[in-house]
C-alpha cells in the first residue's frame, strides 16, 4: 500500500531541524511540496500550512501534525538501521508528517474531502502553538467532521483527553521572631494539612465510551519563607488537577475547592493559573468508529492534555493516531520503525478512501 | 548618682550616624574619648575599641556594647522633648553606650577592674560582628569574671540565652508526569507528613536557675518544584530550633534528627546549615547575683541568642542589662527615657564602686 518507502521519507524530515522557535526551514519544505499539488488548495497563516481539497464530498477528515521538535540531545541527525530511523523528531512527530505527506501526494481523488494541516510551536508554551493560533485567527480553516492528530501512539487509537488546570494556594499566617513562635502562626506549618488532603483526593477512574480516565492532583511547586529567624506569614503551593471528559473545567475547578475548605480561612487565596478542557472520546463519530472497527485498533484513553482538545472546543471529534512509541519521545533513544510508519499509513489511507456510510 | 545628663549625653551619640558598616566616625569619637583618660589603657582592633583599668583588683568587670544601629527609618535625627530622646539608636544602644561612656570618665578607681568594649557590626551577619572578631583573634582582650552588655532591657537583667540551629531537611522522590503520578512519587506530598512532625515538637519550658526558658522548632523556609505538569522529585525545608541552655548543639540536632527518623528515608537529607551554642544563665556568679538581689531586679530568660553566648562561650558568665525597651529597637518610634538611663547607670556604678565579697 505505501507508494514510497515511508522510513526515508521521515529521514528526510528529521535531517531537516526544526526545533521550536525555528521551524522556518522545513515549512518552507513542505509548503513547496504542498504547492507543487494541484489536487490542494494551500493557506500559510504564520508558520502553519493548510491544505484543503475542495471536491464536494459529503465529508471531511483533517489531518494534523506538528512542524517542531523538542531541542536535540545528541540525536540531531537522522541514522537509519536496518528497517530502523533514529532521529530527533523521529517518532514525535516527523514520522507522522511523513505519512501526511505521502498521503498528500499519492491520493489526489480521496472519496472524502481532507484538510492536512501542519502547525508550529507545539513543544513549547501554549501562546505558541500554532493550531491555537489558527482556531483564533482562522477557525474556517478547521472545519471538518472529525480531525486525526499524528502524535506517536503506535498507530492505535488514544481518544479525547483529559482536562488540566492549575490551581495556586496561598495561605496567610503571622510573622513573629522564631525565638517566640507563639507570638504569630507559622503558614508553612499550615501546608501539612492542605498537603494531606491533596494526597486523600480520590483519583476517580470514570469509565467514558469504554475507555477509563484516571485523575489526579499532584502538588507540583512549593514556596514559603521570609528569614531563617522569622515564623513565616506565607507560603503558595500549586497544584494541578488532571480531570476526565465528563468535568468541565469549573467543576473540575470547585471540586479542589471543595476539597481544600476545610483548611482554608479568611485571608487565604485560591486562583485557578491556568486551565484547558478535556475532550471527549468522540468514538460515537461514525468515521472513527469504522476505522477502528475495520482494522481492530485498540483504543485508550489519553490521560494527558493534547491538541485534541483543541479540536473538540471546536465541535470537532479528535483524536490521536501516528506511527512511533509516545514513551521514546523527548528522549535521546527517539526512533521510528518501518512497519510502525506502514501501518500508520495504511489505516489513514483507508480512512481517505473508504466512503463514509 | 548620675555625673552628667545621661540624656544629652545619648543624644550627643544619635547624632553621630552609625549604620552598621559606616561605624566609623561614631568609633573615632569614642576612641578620642577613651584616649583622654589616663586611667585606661586602649586597644583598638579594627573597629572595636577595648579600653581597660589595669589596678591589679581581684575580680574583672567587662561592660559591652555595639556602636552600631539598623538603617534609619525615618528617626535619623534625634530629639529631645521633656525627658525622652527619640531617634535611631536611643535604646539599641546609644543609651548603654552613654551609660558605658560616662561610667568610663567619672569612675577613675573602680572597685573592680573594668573592661569597657565598644564592637562593631552587631545589627548584621554574624560574619562582620566585631565581637566575634574579637574573640577569633584577641581573646586576651576579653578575660573578665562577668560580662554585661548594654542592650536594651529597661534595666532589668535577661539572663543566658537560647541556642539556634537551622537544619536544612531534603526530601527525595521520582519524577513523573503529573498525568501519571502513579509513575513517580511525589517529594512535595512528603512534606504533608513531616510538617506534622515538626507542629507535634514538644517545645519543653525548663527553668534553669530560676529562668524559665521555652523551646521552638519552626520551619522557616519551603521550597520545591520542577515545572506545572511534572511530579516533583525534590523539596527541601529549612527548620530554626531554639534550645534552652541544658542542651548543647549537638544534643539538639540530635533531637531534631530523631524527631524526623520516622519520615526520613535513604536518598533524604538532613543538614545543618548554622548553629550557635546556648549561654548558661550564670545566676551562680557572685557579682550577678549581689547585683541582682543589692536592686531587686527582675531576671528573665532570654529566648533570642544574642552576644552574651559569646562570653559563656569563652567561660565568662554573661547577661543583658541596659537602659531602654527592646520592643522598640528598630522601629520608628525608638526612643528613651531619662529615668531608664539613670537606673542603668546607677546599677553599673555600683557594681564597678562596690568591693565584691
Amino acid at each position: 500500500m505505501p507508494a514510497s518507502d515511508l522510513l526515508a521519507a521521515t529521514a528526510d524530515l528529521v535531517a531537516i531541524p526544526s526545533e521550536s522557535h525555528a521551524e522556518g526551514p522545513i515549512v518552507d519544505h513542505v509548503e513547496a511540496r504542498l504547492r507543487a499539488l494541484p489536487h490542494l488548495t494551500v493557506e500559510r497563516v504564520g508558520l502553519n500550512l493548510v491544505a484543503r481539497t475542495q471536491l464536494g464530498r459529503s465529508t471531511r477528515v483533517l489531518l494534523a501534525g506538528h512542524t517542531d521538535t523538542v531541542p536535540a540531545n545528541g540525536n540531531a541527525e537522522a541514522r537509519i538501521d536496518g528497517d530502523v530511523l533514529w532521529g530527533l523528531g523521529s517518532a514525535d512527530m516527523k514520522g507522522g508528517l511523513a505519512v501526511m505527506l505521502t498521503l498528500a501526494e499519492t491520493v489526489p481523488d480521496p472519496a472524502v474531502d481532507v484538510t492536512y494541516v501542519f502547525y508550529a510551536g507545539e513543544e513549547v508554551a501554549a501562546e505558541h502553538n500554532g493550531l491555537a493560533h489558527l482556531v483564533r485567527h482562522r477557525p474556517d480553516l478547521l472545519a471538518a467532521d472529525v480531525a486525526i492528530l499524528g502524535e506517536p501512539t503506535g498507530g492505535e487509537v488514544e481518544a479525547g483527553c483529559q482536562g488540566t488546570l492549575r490551581i495556586e494556594v496561598t495561605l496567610r499566617g503571622q510573622r513573629a521572631h522564631t525565638a517566640r513562635p507563639w507570638m504569630g502562626r507559622n503558614a508553612i506549618h499550615r501546608l501539612g494539612e492542605l498537603l494531606r488532603l491533596v494526597e486523600g483526593f480520590e483519583a476517580r477512574r470514570p469509565v467514558i465510551q469504554g475507555c477509563e480516565y484516571r485523575e489526579a492532583l499532584q502538588a507540583v511547586v512549593v514556596s514559603g519563607g521570609v528569614a531563617g529567624n522569622v515564623v513565616p506569614d506565607l507560603t503558595s503551593v500549586t497544584l494541578n488537577r488532571r480531570f476526565a471528559p465528563d468535568r468541565t473545567e469549573a467543576e473540575a475547578a470547585d471540586e479542589v475547592r471543595a476539597l481544600l475548605a476545610p483548611v482554608l480561612e479568611d485571608g487565604d487565596d485560591l486562583t485557578v493559573v491556568d486551565s484547558a478542557p478535556a475532550a471527549a472520546p468522540g468514538l460515537d463519530n461514525p468515521i472513527l468508529r469504522s476505522l477502528i472497527d475495520r482494522h481492530q485498533l485498540a483504543v485508550t484513553a489519553k490521560l494527558c492534555w493534547t491538541d485534541v482538545a483543541r479540536f473538540a472546543a471546536l465541535g470537532v471529534p479528535a483524536c490521536n493516531l501516528g506511527p512511533g512509541d509516545a514513551t521514546l519521545a523527548h528522549t535521546a533513544d527517539e526512533r521510528v520503525d518501518r512497519a510502525s510508519l506502514d501501518r500508520a499509513h495504511q489505516v489513514l489511507h483507508a480512512v481517505l478512501t473508504t466512503p463514509p456510510n
